[in-house]
């Protein structure tokens, strides 16, 4: 696909498309792929992806158990009783921990039961323990009443064997683990980590860890990417600093295409530049090209494409810029093709602020603005950054950003804003 | 410190304090900890904390750029430039990318630059190409005026050298190892780990890779609590489960002071659990316990010590209110003694959301309740999950949870409600 259907301006450029339609074109085409499994045991499973929907092999918790300190008792037994008028009931023994109950209790007698214990056969309901007065080593009174239930959790109320436990897509948290190991699994199946391919390009680029000649710039954006990769839960492979020349730069965009599973190129918002990406992109297989540039304030001319099932991405030059597109088109795409199910409210947390000072944006074109926040007397502060898209100390300033977007021609002081945090 | 000075209730217990109250009191006693520290290469340092400030070796860029494709021209020529009354320029030659330009401007001409080309002497501003159409090889028209600077970023207009490039305490984010490899800064100096001991207690509590025998539960706790505690950047090291009988019990808590910089122990929300674990904080030294029990629920049992610079937390036997005190105490702790400089904004993303259902709190407790988020027409609707606090499947199919303050005795269907996100 060539962009020459696309919407001229009066200079005979193509035309932009908004950002939500970019993003909903490489999305749908990447939606369905998946990565490779394995199973690995659950120490090692913090942050992975589950890849299988994983079913409760038992109940949980096995037995009914009781859920404060106190007696185990026969709820009827405590009908009416209260500070004037208790109820009495015979100690008839106690449950010890980590042991299975052999007394079972009838009417009029209970079992003194500690936090976790074995609800005992007869007893429906526990009386905490500071509803009760021990008259002596036989005997309480009871001060407050229970239903049956009350201060039990009973067999299966946490999870029923059978129920979905673990949904295939879910991020693997601290507390999923926990309730894996509350029901005895001990390995998990998960999607391997994708490897993202990073390409730095440009001959005035040079290694940050090496001298700097005049004219020269150092590489940020491979630093950058590839923190903001891993921090997804992908591997990265460095494809280096590659030459803009063209058998170059379209042998080092293919073979990061055969080996990895999603391709970042950037150095070079120049239209020599972008038309090279363009057409090594083109060149290496449908459907190509996808997007060619959108209406974003930083980030305009990034390049979007896919050859066979590698998405490939040609990212400003400025890091500014390539971190904006990062964000906006790169992290969706990671998450879809590594398995991730969509709707995570992990990824959209915000904070709400109110902005300090007017910020102007042309009609038609998202804005991404960064902010640096101070905690004020009637909230958060936020200020804009408004240096320029070269400028990455704006970037490692900024507390995060807000968006104006295309219907809207700026944000005014003292409007209410909601600042995506750069975590 | 014995609890024998606090308030009591009725029944002679001791009172609890506010959930603010106990943090405060165990973060004033370690604000100042701060790990050793060791230099590492800046491709390690991705979410490690910086442990001095790094200020900027050199001016950065080091020198004056082009922001765009176009003409490095001596701005005066362009005044008035409109597209009916164009201005003409000369252009004498091009700059290349990555090489110090050799000629200089004068009035009347014009470079051909691309973006990120060093700005020629004489030129003090950058036309862009979208502004200009090429007559021939020699001659431009300029359609639009720029004034000096435009489209330009000039030397140390990012960050100049001696400015504070990255503050103490700061977690290195990509875009902050951005910064450090653009000023050309191969290592960062950075505090240490922390480790964190974790203990799980309860003669009951069983290995979840271990049968299970009749009355003993699967230890969820310690890999719970292990994921919260790498998540933070600390190490962990697991101590396992341990007998509650007395001698094993306090040897245990000593060899973990000893050997990590905060030990967690769990696993017994029983009186006599409680009195186990506050007794073996006092023994190991002052000051001692500082908070025992706070209005809380889930979470009211936590007790809270330092022996020495260790801070020692005793957290509930259930998973959810181990979790719980984990989030509101544990992890500023955590934070403040990696290094982390405070009021990090990243830690409080929220999510706004209308709540679905009437939730009770009593009056005088702070009460945090999970909930499950499905998005709407309307915004988020936020159910909250009302399981028992030992049913650790409600904190896995929780997306977050939301707090009821002290004064507040509940919330209503239909209040909008700030939801903290689990990640």
């Amino acid at each position: 696909m060539s962009d020459s259907h696309l919407p001229k301006d009066m200079l005979g450029r193509s035309g932009l498309i908004k950002v939500s339609e970019a993003q909903a074109k490489i999305l749908k085409r990447v939606g369905t792929l998946r990565p490779p499994i394995e199973s690995i045991g659950l120490q090692a499973a913090l942050d992975r992806v589950c890849a299988h929907p994983v079913r409760a092999p038992e109940d949980l918790p096995t037995d009914n158990r009781s859920t404060m300190d106190g007696y185990a008792v026969v709820s009827a037994d405590t009908y009416g009783a209260s500070q004037s008028t208790p109820a009495y009931l015979e100690i008839a023994g106690e449950v010890q921990m980590g042991v299975a109950p052999t007394r079972s209790i009838h009417r009029g007698t209970c079992l003194k039961i500690p936090t976790g214990g074995i609800l005992p056969a007869g007893a429906d309901a526990v009386v905490m323990h500071e509803h009760t007065v021990e008259i002596d080593g036989s005997l309480i009174e009871v001060v407050r009443s229970v239903g049956a239930g009350s201060n039990v959790i009973t067999r299966g109320d946490d999870i029923r064997a059978g129920d979905e436990a673990m949904a295939s897509g879910k991020l693997l948290r601290p507390q999923d683990l926990g309730l894996l190991a509350g029901l005895g699994i001990t390995e998990v199946t998960v999607f391997k980590p994708i490897t993202v391919g990073i390409i730095s390009t440009g001959d005035e680029v040079v290694d940050y860890r090496d001298p700097l000649e005049p004219g020269k710039i150092r590489n940020i954006n491979s630093i950058l990417l590839a923190g903001a990769c891993s921090r997804l839960g992908a591997l990265v492979r460095d494809y280096g600093i590659v030459s803009d020349r063209e058998s170059v730069f379209f042998s080092t965009v293919e073979t990061a295409v055969s080996e990895t599973d999603l391709v970042l190129f950037s150095g070079g918002s120049s239209v020599g530049m972008r038309d090279l990406g363009t057409q090594a992109i083109e060149r290496l297989g449908d459907p190509g090209i996808l997007v060619h540039g959108v209406s974003l304030k930083p980030g305009k001319p990034v390049i979007i494409g896919l050859t066979g099932k590698t998405p490939v991405f040609g990212l400003p030059g400025h890091p500014v810029s390539a971190m904006v597109c990062f964000d906006l088109f790169v992290l969706p795409v990671v998450l879809s093709i590594s398995g991730r199910s969509t709707g995570g409210f992990e990824q959209r947390p915000v904070l709400t602020a109110t902005l300090m000072r007017n910020v102007n944006s042309a009609a038609g074109r998202l804005d991404l603005v960064r902010v640096r926040l101070v905690e004020g007397n009637e909230g958060l502060a936020a200020y804009p950054i408004l240096g320029k898209s070269g400028a990455i100390s704006t970037l490692s300033r900024a507390h995060g950003y807000f968006l104006i977007a295309e219907d809207n021609q700026g944000c005014a002081a003292g409007e209410t804003i909601e600042v995506h945090v750069y975590q």
